[in-house]
Protein backbone atom coordinates (compact mmCIF):
# COMPACT_ATOMS: atom_id res chain seq x y z
CA UNK A 1 0.00 0.00 0.00
CA UNK A 2 1.23 3.45 -0.77
CA UNK A 3 -0.19 7.27 -0.61
CA UNK A 4 0.77 9.61 -3.12
CA UNK A 5 0.36 13.40 -2.07
CA UNK A 6 -0.03 15.54 -4.96
CA UNK A 7 0.37 18.93 -4.32
CA UNK A 8 -1.17 21.63 -7.42
CA UNK A 9 -1.10 25.36 -7.80
CA UNK A 10 -3.43 26.64 -9.82
CA UNK A 11 -4.30 29.84 -11.30
CA UNK A 12 -6.69 31.93 -9.66
CA UNK A 13 -9.01 32.25 -12.99
CA UNK A 14 -8.99 28.59 -13.28
CA UNK A 15 -10.24 27.24 -9.79
CA UNK A 16 -13.70 25.64 -11.05
CA UNK A 17 -12.48 24.40 -13.98
CA UNK A 18 -9.59 22.83 -12.42
CA UNK A 19 -12.32 21.41 -10.11
CA UNK A 20 -14.53 20.29 -12.07
CA UNK A 21 -11.69 18.06 -14.09
CA UNK A 22 -10.42 16.30 -11.12
CA UNK A 23 -13.57 15.57 -9.70
CA UNK A 24 -14.34 13.13 -12.88
CA UNK A 25 -10.76 12.07 -12.14
CA UNK A 26 -12.27 11.30 -8.50
CA UNK A 27 -14.96 9.26 -9.64
CA UNK A 28 -13.22 7.02 -12.43
CA UNK A 29 -9.85 6.37 -10.24
CA UNK A 30 -11.88 5.27 -7.22
CA UNK A 31 -13.40 2.39 -9.27
CA UNK A 32 -10.07 1.16 -10.13
CA UNK A 33 -9.19 -2.30 -8.65
CA UNK A 34 -5.99 -1.24 -7.31
CA UNK A 35 -7.07 2.42 -6.00
CA UNK A 36 -8.21 2.99 -2.33
CA UNK A 37 -8.99 6.13 -1.75
CA UNK A 38 -8.31 9.67 -4.41
CA UNK A 39 -9.85 12.72 -2.17
CA UNK A 40 -9.76 16.15 -3.18
CA UNK A 41 -8.85 18.72 -0.80
CA UNK A 42 -8.74 22.66 -1.47
CA UNK A 43 -7.06 24.55 1.32
CA UNK A 44 -8.65 27.08 3.35
CA UNK A 45 -5.96 30.05 3.73
CA UNK A 46 -5.49 29.60 -0.28
CA UNK A 47 -7.84 28.28 -2.58
CA UNK A 48 -5.63 28.18 -5.54
CA UNK A 49 -3.95 25.25 -3.78
CA UNK A 50 -5.21 22.04 -3.97
CA UNK A 51 -3.88 18.19 -2.15
CA UNK A 52 -4.73 14.95 -4.38
CA UNK A 53 -4.48 12.17 -1.41
CA UNK A 54 -3.89 9.38 -3.41
CA UNK A 55 -3.91 5.90 -2.01
CA UNK A 56 -3.02 2.53 -4.44
CA UNK A 57 -2.84 -1.12 -3.00
CA UNK A 58 0.98 -1.72 -5.13
CA UNK A 59 3.27 0.02 -7.67
CA UNK A 60 1.58 -1.55 -10.46
CA UNK A 61 -1.71 -0.15 -9.22
CA UNK A 62 -0.27 3.05 -9.68
CA UNK A 63 1.39 2.20 -12.83
CA UNK A 64 -2.14 0.42 -14.16
CA UNK A 65 -3.80 4.02 -13.07
CA UNK A 66 -1.10 6.45 -15.03
CA UNK A 67 -2.52 4.20 -18.38
CA UNK A 68 -6.23 4.79 -17.85
CA UNK A 69 -7.92 7.05 -20.03
CA UNK A 70 -9.44 9.08 -17.21
CA UNK A 71 -5.75 9.67 -15.81
CA UNK A 72 -4.34 10.96 -19.28
CA UNK A 73 -7.03 13.12 -20.07
CA UNK A 74 -6.95 14.61 -16.98
CA UNK A 75 -3.09 15.44 -17.35
CA UNK A 76 -3.72 17.24 -20.02
CA UNK A 77 -6.90 19.08 -19.53
CA UNK A 78 -5.83 20.26 -16.55
CA UNK A 79 -1.94 21.20 -17.78
CA UNK A 80 -2.25 24.83 -18.91
CA UNK A 81 -4.60 25.44 -15.57
CA UNK A 82 -1.58 24.64 -13.16
CA UNK A 83 0.57 27.89 -11.96
CA UNK A 84 3.74 25.63 -11.48
CA UNK A 85 4.21 21.66 -11.99
CA UNK A 86 2.58 19.79 -9.74
CA UNK A 87 5.20 18.03 -7.07
CA UNK A 88 4.05 13.91 -6.00
CA UNK A 89 5.20 12.66 -2.86
CA UNK A 90 5.08 8.69 -2.51
CA UNK A 91 4.61 7.33 1.41
CA UNK A 92 4.46 4.65 3.47
CA UNK A 93 1.60 4.05 5.27
CA UNK A 94 1.81 3.45 9.01
CA UNK A 95 -1.28 3.52 10.41
CA UNK A 96 -3.81 1.81 9.88
CA UNK A 97 -2.45 -1.18 8.41
CA UNK A 98 -5.70 -2.89 7.55
CA UNK A 99 -6.93 -3.32 4.69
CA UNK A 100 -10.53 -2.83 5.67
CA UNK A 101 -10.19 0.51 7.00
CA UNK A 102 -9.21 1.96 3.22
CA UNK B 1 -16.13 17.69 7.21
CA UNK B 2 -12.75 19.43 7.15
CA UNK B 3 -9.23 18.25 6.51
CA UNK B 4 -5.96 18.73 8.82
CA UNK B 5 -2.63 17.78 6.68
CA UNK B 6 -0.09 18.09 9.90
CA UNK B 7 3.72 18.13 8.67
CA UNK B 8 6.24 16.57 11.05
CA UNK B 9 9.67 16.70 10.78
CA UNK B 10 10.74 14.38 13.21
CA UNK B 11 14.35 13.98 14.61
CA UNK B 12 16.28 11.52 13.22
CA UNK B 13 16.95 9.06 16.33
CA UNK B 14 13.35 9.89 17.06
CA UNK B 15 12.21 8.25 14.35
CA UNK B 16 10.34 4.76 16.49
CA UNK B 17 9.54 6.46 19.55
CA UNK B 18 7.76 9.10 16.97
CA UNK B 19 6.00 6.17 15.19
CA UNK B 20 5.06 4.52 18.61
CA UNK B 21 3.11 7.51 20.03
CA UNK B 22 1.54 8.32 16.65
CA UNK B 23 -0.24 4.92 16.18
CA UNK B 24 -1.55 4.85 19.68
CA UNK B 25 -2.92 8.47 19.20
CA UNK B 26 -4.27 6.87 15.93
CA UNK B 27 -6.09 3.90 17.63
CA UNK B 28 -7.78 6.26 19.85
CA UNK B 29 -8.61 9.10 17.70
CA UNK B 30 -10.70 6.98 15.10
CA UNK B 31 -13.19 6.17 17.64
CA UNK B 32 -13.99 9.82 18.56
CA UNK B 33 -17.81 10.65 17.24
CA UNK B 34 -16.40 13.41 14.88
CA UNK B 35 -13.45 12.04 13.60
CA UNK B 36 -13.60 10.18 9.99
CA UNK B 37 -9.73 9.25 9.46
CA UNK B 38 -6.70 9.71 10.91
CA UNK B 39 -3.69 8.26 8.59
CA UNK B 40 -0.17 8.59 9.59
CA UNK B 41 1.84 8.15 6.79
CA UNK B 42 5.60 8.33 6.18
CA UNK B 43 7.33 9.89 3.38
CA UNK B 44 9.32 7.80 1.04
CA UNK B 45 12.40 9.71 0.40
CA UNK B 46 12.93 11.23 3.36
CA UNK B 47 12.14 9.24 6.91
CA UNK B 48 11.68 12.04 9.01
CA UNK B 49 9.11 14.06 7.19
CA UNK B 50 5.41 12.53 8.37
CA UNK B 51 2.04 13.45 7.43
CA UNK B 52 -1.06 13.42 9.68
CA UNK B 53 -4.05 12.95 7.46
CA UNK B 54 -7.28 14.12 9.67
CA UNK B 55 -10.30 14.47 8.60
CA UNK B 56 -13.23 15.99 10.56
CA UNK B 57 -16.77 15.97 10.10
CA UNK B 58 -16.78 19.84 12.02
CA UNK B 59 -15.14 22.45 13.40
CA UNK B 60 -16.80 21.53 16.93
CA UNK B 61 -15.19 17.71 16.43
CA UNK B 62 -11.78 19.20 15.86
CA UNK B 63 -12.21 21.30 19.15
CA UNK B 64 -13.48 17.97 21.12
CA UNK B 65 -10.32 16.00 19.67
CA UNK B 66 -8.17 18.94 21.07
CA UNK B 67 -9.30 18.00 24.60
CA UNK B 68 -9.24 14.85 24.78
CA UNK B 69 -6.78 12.92 26.76
CA UNK B 70 -4.90 11.06 24.03
CA UNK B 71 -4.16 14.18 22.12
CA UNK B 72 -2.92 16.19 25.29
CA UNK B 73 -0.73 13.02 25.85
CA UNK B 74 0.52 12.59 22.25
CA UNK B 75 1.26 16.53 22.36
CA UNK B 76 3.30 16.01 25.31
CA UNK B 77 5.37 13.33 24.55
CA UNK B 78 6.50 14.05 20.90
CA UNK B 79 7.20 17.71 21.52
CA UNK B 80 10.64 17.25 21.85
CA UNK B 81 11.27 14.56 19.58
CA UNK B 82 10.46 17.19 16.61
CA UNK B 83 12.65 18.75 14.62
CA UNK B 84 10.84 21.91 14.09
CA UNK B 85 7.15 22.69 14.92
CA UNK B 86 4.59 21.10 13.35
CA UNK B 87 2.98 22.52 10.31
CA UNK B 88 -1.32 22.38 10.06
CA UNK B 89 -3.03 23.42 6.96
CA UNK B 90 -6.64 23.30 6.93
CA UNK B 91 -8.42 22.06 4.24
CA UNK B 92 -12.08 21.73 2.49
CA UNK B 93 -13.35 18.67 0.82
CA UNK B 94 -13.99 18.42 -2.51
CA UNK B 95 -14.20 15.17 -3.50
CA UNK B 96 -15.49 12.97 -2.09
CA UNK B 97 -19.01 14.41 -0.48
CA UNK B 98 -20.56 11.28 0.30
CA UNK B 99 -20.42 10.86 4.06
CA UNK B 100 -20.69 6.70 3.12
CA UNK B 101 -17.36 7.29 1.47
CA UNK B 102 -15.38 8.71 4.85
Amino acid sequence: MLVYLVKVKVKEDRIEEFKEATVRNHRATVREPGNYRFDVLQSQEDPTSFTLYEVYKSEDAVQAHKETEHYLEWRETVAEMMARPREGIKHEVIAPREKAQW
